[in-house]
């Protein structure tokens, strides 16, 4: 097999050993003469797995007495709904930060369900920028502050966390467990699967226990979090494959050393790709102000439209896959995350310069 | 690899070829160098699995221009409240039958959202039985009807579904595409697909397209049916890898005739098993009423408990797995669902008569 250099903004790459370990076991787990996939959420078999994937997910992300993880389906997409049906009680304001596309559409959800209050918007800004989110007028007594870490179609990241008087609220969708960070800061992280965690279908979410109880009681069951909460995240079946490749791919962050390994390396990935778009002599522009670059999704542009488009046709032809900025922005992206080797990119950063050389 | 004999309720067995094609092609598919969980849902290899999927559903469910075929996440349970949610309206009335543990949960859900009729309860009959759908009293002008077409604890089944005048809703999850059936007769049907369908993570929804328009706008964009009907499944990222095993399966269904086809094997299949159960001379009784009996989810009790705890030990000392009642009614259950190979039945009644002869 000859391995494609994934740049995927998500579903992205996996580690190869994680896939390697689910295609031996995928027909029968364990010696059980079964499939993961086979087996009762209620079984042994399953608990074993769901049992590490939320000891890991501790683990890795500094939970403790204070918190609880579960694991939810319906993507980031359904928790911009399900935060403010839990959180946003009537008479309350919750403060957004509208920092791009993501922001954006967290911010049209929580409108349908109460008051809002955007307390910055630099989602037009170009090159593409972040607020700076300690100096930001919050709502006295808001009921949550919701900031979004990191905007995949800008590749902008916040590079330090507010400390806020109301619980912090953040999707960390596209850059969780890229880097440590205090879990202390926040009343509820979220995050669908699909770029650092494993496969689409599983969302992340890590509430603080004094705000599980939150909701009125009258909410649908299932979007509730007391619901999944009081239940392990086993109130009804889950997407129990999804959660076991989650589980493999935690042992595989925990042996690189979890958050703070994974970032040494995740720098490293993104200062080479960052290098290659400062050192062209202005050929490829960065997307993104360089105060808020992200090491997650790194943006550019080159000379022309034409040039963007010969660029992402040739580094295709050469298995460099998912290198097309989001239709909203044009340019190239490459997403990085936690999973893809740094042979891909080096593999990236020798094409940029070779094309660069034959088209300059 | 020694395959176990899988009765599990759900998530259950899969069809061998199945899970042999997806493990052949996990980590590397169709020669692109990367697994289909590393493929964007926006690309091409994504996209010709999903297109497929969504394909095939409609032919083995014989959908037609007036319905349309939806892959969705937080299975039946979230189905329980999305279904009011969208379709009962203020000032309308529901009407639901109690058939059993399933229906009692969609009831307590759409009580949440709105006016609720119920227009049977057979929910605590011993031994399980199911209303006379066609003589029930149906609430003039009612908003939709709603029916559990398969109880899996009980182990009852919906002989033939009644025409209503008001749109028949219907939860499949336990039956579906186990016979065939005339979807003109519904407004909506739903299933997890953890069953009959595929791995736990992705819930079918078909819906009549006039329905898909009713909710109210206000509505969370992720619950409103138009948001993934609008977009073909693809507003937000769905569940991927669960999707394309739902393909294979439905591909493995097509070769099997379809629904027709496959019907012809489970009622071989429960034939033998109610066999076993009628020719034990009352060593065996039956879980449920003969005329509403499950070809899906057979259920049956043993003299005393201890002797059900032994029974139960020594099948899964010769793999058999998954034969325990669920704990609300305690006995035996054996979950027959498509992919349960014939061979399975037949392992199971070689064990029902040897247990008998030596513990008669």
């Amino acid at each position: 097999m000859s391995r494609a250099h994934n740049f995927n903004a998500g579903p992205a790459v996996l580690p190869l050993e994680v896939l390697e370990i689910a295609q031996k076991e995928l027909t029968d787990f364990n010696g059980t003469g079964m499939s993961i996939m086979e087996h009762s959420h209620r079984g042994k078999a399953y608990d074993a797995v769901h049992a590490e994937a939320v000891a890991n997910m501790g683990k890795l992300l500094g939970v403790d007495d204070n918190y609880q993880v579960l694991f939810l389906q319906g993507g980031a997409s359904l928790q911009f709904a399900q935060i403010p049906m839990n959180l946003l009680l009537p008479g309350q304001t919750a403060d957004y930060v509208n920092s791009g596309a993501w922001a954006s559409k967290a911010i049209k959800e929580a409108k349908k369900i109460g008051a809002v209050n955007v307390v910055a918007d630099t989602s037009k800004d170009i090159p593409t920028n972040m607020p700076d989110y300690a100096s930001l007028n919050y709502t006295k007594g808001a009921a949550y502050v919701h900031v979004t870490s990191n905007e995949t179609i800008a590749g902008t990241q916040i590079q330090q966390f507010p400390k806020t008087e109301a619980p912090l609220v953040c999707d960390m969708s596209s850059d969780i467990l890229c880097r440590p960070f205090d879990l202390k800061q926040f009343g509820l992280i979220y995050a669908g699967a699909q770029k650092n965690l494993g496969p689409s279908g599983v969302t992340l979410v890590v509430i603080r226990k004094d705000l599980i109880e939150r909701a009125p009681a009258t909410l649908p069951t299932m979007l509730q979090y007391r619901t999944q909460a009081k239940e392990n995240s086993l109130y009804n079946t889950p997407s129990t494959f999804g959660i076991y490749i989650l589980m493999l791919v935690s042992r595989w962050l925990l042996a690189k050393g979890g958050a703070a390994g994974i970032e040494k390396i995740n720098r490293a990935k993104a200062d080479k790709l960052y290098a290659a778009i400062d050192n062209s002599g202005g050929y490829y522009r960065g997307g993104a102000n360089k105060a808020c670059r992200s090491i997650m999704n790194v943006t550019w542009r080159l000379p022309t439209e034409a040039l963007e488009e010969k660029f992402i046709k040739e580094a295709t032809a050469q298995k460099m896959i998912g290198l097309k900025g989001h239709r909203d922005v044009g340019g190239c992206r490459a997403s990085i995350y936690n999973a893809c080797p740094v042979e891909s990119v080096d593999a990236l950063v020798a094409f940029m310069k070779d094309f660069q050389a034959k088209n300059g």
